[in-house]
């Protein structure tokens, strides 16, 4: 697990001025990593790290030499398009890098000079995916969304007898992954309509949101060889914003006996910025369970799992409908944070893996849609409008039961107490057009 | 669809004189694709092509200059260590190269002398997966077995409503795939003991096989652009064998609401050759419901795919007891044809992506298990064995319900008939050992 140490001080300036905001998503404390070039240019994708409103040009800070040592490598890695190599060096490279990004930063380092004209501003980048992800696998942590959509979808039996031993997850399809911003279709596909006995061909006419994190592997295990989860975290190389758009009519006709398929690989969108475990470490909670659930079976138990296996990250889902748009307003429709998953990323690792299966540099989790406890916690439309039959009221007086063609969604996330620096994530957008 | 042409002729003979032989899976008028290097050896992964008992090693081919044009550009793609780059040159360019290898390889042929030296014999090579997997989809293709599978975990409803009409398909693992030869540990996992309220961990006691054939896609489509039904195949570079290893005990628990996950995602074998449509084309045959099912809907339709949009591949499984290795023998337990499938290899490419969803080369596609309409044609143990209350009786006294370590599997396919020449897939192997 990791401990609190310098880079988290909270009393930590930087000589980037906007890391020094109270409000801001990238304090000096924070350094999550993305892939980014300048907006209509033609240059390479590379590596960066965001502070204040600034990106730390990674492949410029490699060419410049800033970093020797474990640090220097992991800089000269993080320079390529894709973050893969430098995910696959692993935590004690990853932890070199933040140490001499952090000290570097930081008010008075001798490297500002240097470092100062290896910044880009961040209102001039253009973002791509993180990671060539081999695999992408979506969980299902959270019991309330399991119990909420539960209820709709099959009333007699909502949560299944396997949910509280059993971190639910089935493959998601990586390549219609994209980054905030992403702008996609309609989804076309067969529904059953309410009475029908034939199937439909048309588009969804109950396209939904859900919010999730996503949780970035970074180095992998052999085929065979299964992760303690001892040891799981040190595999993991951090956490975006995540929302897996799903159209709900599909979903109902297609799902048995195998899973969601057509009515989710059309697109999930992710936010550009990784923040790493290491980031999060002063947000760590107490992974609990409500009295008389069972525990968790020995290879998802760890006395280190069970003291701060959760994360208490505040998350936030906006709604932009077009006539919302032109106002220059947005509607908040869900409040939550992941502290209340079912499940904790470790355990998310030491299950996928009890099997052996191979987990490799860039693989994706979803943590799956992270409803908390109460209706207005919920994060997915099908939750917050019980299943279509009542509709969300918007402050401009419209009315949403599902999205419909123009609409967006901002899903934000960050960490905030006192006695720490706040934790931000950036913000994760996408909107859907008409098919 | 496509059309036959001087490469099917059967009277046709190549100077390599093994591929003469009358039951030779490598014929002139198949030349399936792998990637290989000699066994033992440094060399690089490079792009091949079977030919009777030998490898035309494309590597080899590129850099002698034997071929100009689309068939040299071809050629100079399938010299990497993964066939993508061919994959995604798109169908004119496979044509050409098959062409002009056809040519090149037949008696008589000017090329017989540069192209002599470009042969490795297949004893001496060594595969590896032919592509890079971006993303794994399995289907469901075959009603036999959704109905004998669905009578074992839903005796009151085997076959869901949804079946005759949608494609049932889900995403799986891409990291764990490997090629024939595979040998794997048996995968632990939870698993609710009969009669029991908690699930315990340990190892599978139903660890089954999956016979399917396996679908590379060739070039892909842009994410929001569905692929008509009528340019489905375009997309389609050729089918390999697929064996889809299932621990049965750990689906049974965990497959509800999400589908299969922990049980499949630890191992699945494919051949090394891929087998190209082109090479299938005397084998197709009318794709046809049983009187009284309901027609495809339109964009699962097409006048094509009615007239010739199933393939006549004899598939058949063959089980290797430690014993029966010993004693140089195998038990065959099943035999089929892929024509009995419900679903086509057009109707999967069409319905992945009617909601836009992205296919890019080197995306494989699984058939699902391939069973046929009787209980000795199952391409599965739990089906062969009602559930491992039946067990088979193997030629040697020994009998299996499910797999015991140290068994291996052995996949085997061919099409045959008379005017036709043999076509082969090679076979794909696999071997499970102690946890």
């Amino acid at each position: 697990m990791v401990q609190l140490n310098e880079t988290h001080d909270p009393a930590l300036r930087s000589w980037v001025d906007s890391a020094n905001y109270p409000d801001t998503d990238f304090p000096i404390q924070n350094l999550p990593f993305a892939v980014f070039r300048r907006k209509g240019s033609s240059e390479a994708f590379r590596g960066g790290v965001a502070i204040g409103d600034q990106i730390v040009d990674l492949a410029a800070v490699s060419a410049a030499g800033l970093f020797d040592g474990a640090a220097g490598e992991a800089v000269a890695a993080a320079a390529q398009g894709k973050l893969n190599a430098l995910m696959a060096l692993g935590q004690p490279a990853w932890r070199a890098l933040r140490l001499a990004l952090s000290r570097a930063l930081r008010d008075g380092a001798a490297q500002q000079p240097r470092l100062q004209a290896c910044l880009v501003p961040q209102v001039e980048a253009q973002y791509d995916v993180p990671a060539r992800i081999g695999d992408y696998t979506d969980f299902y942590t959270s019991v309330h969304h399991a119990t909420n959509i539960g209820r709709l979808f099959r009333p007699d039996n909502p949560l299944m007898p396997n949910y509280k031993w059993v971190p639910i997850g089935y493959h998601g399809r990586s390549s219609s992954i994209a980054v905030s911003g992403q702008v996609f279709r309609r989804p076309v596909g067969q529904t059953l309509p309410a009475g029908a006995t034939q199937p439909v061909t048309g588009p969804s006419q109950r396209l939904d949101i859900e919010l999730e994190l996503g949780i970035f592997i970074g180095s992998g295990n052999s085929l065979g060889e299964p992760v303690a989860i001892e040891q799981a975290e040190d595999h993991v190389f951090g956490i975006c914003l995540l929302n897996d758009w799903s159209a709900r009519d599909i979903q109902a006709w297609e799902y048995q006996p195998l899973g969601p398929f057509m009515s989710k690989n059309f697109a999930t969108t992710i936010s550009p910025w990784i923040v790493t475990l290491d980031a999060l470490a002063p947000y760590r909670v107490p992974f609990q369970r409500p009295e008389g659930d069972p525990q968790p079976l020995p290879y998802l138990d760890s006395e280190a799992n069970r003291r701060e296996g959760s994360l208490d990250i505040q998350l936030q889902v906006d709604l932009l409908t077009p006539r919302l748009r032109e106002a220059g307003s947005v509607a908040t429709i869900c409040r939550t944070s992941y502290r209340h998953a079912y499940w904790t990323v470790a355990q998310m690792v030491a299950h996928h893996t009890v099997n052996g299966c191979n987990l490799q540099p860039g693989d994706l989790f979803g943590s799956g849609t992270l409803s908390g406890p109460t209706l207005d916690q919920a994060g997915a439309l099908i939750e917050l409008t019980s299943g279509g039959k009542q509709p969300l009221q918007l402050p401009d007086g419209e009315t949403r039961t599902f999205l419909q063609d123009g609409d967006s969604v901002i899903i934000r996330g960050w960490c905030k107490k006192p006695g720490a620096a706040r934790i931000g994530f950036g913000q994760c957008m996408g909107t859907v057009t008409a098919p």
